[in-house]
């Protein structure tokens, strides 16, 4: 069907998704389009939308549609109790996981001197301000554990410090070298309330 | 992030691409978010435009853009020669991996009596309008191995003698129960040439 254009705009299209290759994308064209239309019609809409509202909190940088997150105003949340995490995944992650009820902060990635990705780059200057208003007592870091991860959650901690603000590092049940977002829920709990003085 | 509905309907719509759960969802939704925008944008106008612009080929019901598809409409292809598909994903499996140059009759399914599925709703009455038009030669039964697929190849195969028309039946170098979409090229390329009458 090579002669089918629009059909080979979507199956290329569908490749941008994570772990869909060419086979895969094929499948998932006939499938919308021989049984699941409506499906699809509604994929192209919401897709459509997100991209167009969605942008980050400029409180915490993690996906919002307002300019502060659902979770940066919601007044029931502790606003001393800060989370550090590389990704607003990381955020999904860990308030459905945990009974965490303060607050996030999103780090752009992490520290990583080789790529050139210094303290400002990650948006840690955004956190010193934030520190600076005196409102926080407590930082959790909730970085990956893995070299990276490690070095930015220690940078973050000497910084803490220099602001008398308590500095934790969630407990090692999470796998070294393994990415937070894919953890089960368990163990991520279980890190969390473990979480230990660095 | 329960706060923020339209990342949760995106998440949502994702799921109806076929073996996509709640976990590769969420991934694909982060992804696209935060490091494929232009990707999700791209998919969003291809799947609108697939679901507005394509649909069924008039003359063998695949899927197409225009009246007659791109196949159909080509003279180099040799119309004495039809090859019959279950769905249009077969048509892309079998023009990808043989060198047939004849074309395709897509049945909309299979013969099925317990799910009431006759002759005419799987389109074989104007498969027969087709064979009464007197230009077709040779029918290739490519139906899947499958009790259904065969019991439909077997029925066509008896419609074809009525128009004297002869009917050959694809090889079973496809494993039995086998969707064919899904054989690798090799082995459908041989079971197609190793085609026999029946
Ligand atoms: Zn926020
Ligand atoms: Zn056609």
């Amino acid at each position: 069907m090579q002669s089918e254009p629009i059909l080979q705009d979507l199956i290329q299209a569908l490749r941008c998704l994570p772990g869909v290759g060419q086979k895969s994308a094929q499948r998932m064209a006939f499938h919308l389009l021989e049984r699941d239309r409506q499906g699809a019609f509604k994929l192209a809409q919401s897709l459509a939308e997100a991209v167009d509202k969605i942008g980050h909190c400029s409180v915490c940088q993690t996906l919002s549609s307002a300019d502060i997150c659902g979770l940066c105003s919601d007044d029931r949340r502790d606003q001393q109790l800060l989370c550090i995490v590389e990704t607003p995944a990381d955020v999904m992650a860990i308030d459905g996981a945990t009974s965490f009820k303060g607050v996030y902060f999103v780090l752009n990635g992490r520290l990583s001197p080789l790529d050139g990705l210094g303290p400002a780059d990650i948006g840690l200057d955004k956190l010193v301000d934030r520190l600076k208003m005196g409102v926080i007592k407590e930082i959790i870091l909730a970085t990956n554990p893995t070299v990276e991860g490690e070095a930015t959650a220690h940078y973050i901690s000497e910084m803490a410090k220099k602001y008398s603000v308590r500095a934790t590092r969630i407990a090692h049940g999470v796998p070294f070298g393994g990415e937070l977002e894919y953890i089960d829920s368990g163990t991520l709990s279980h890190a969390f309330s473990g979480r230990s003085e660095v």
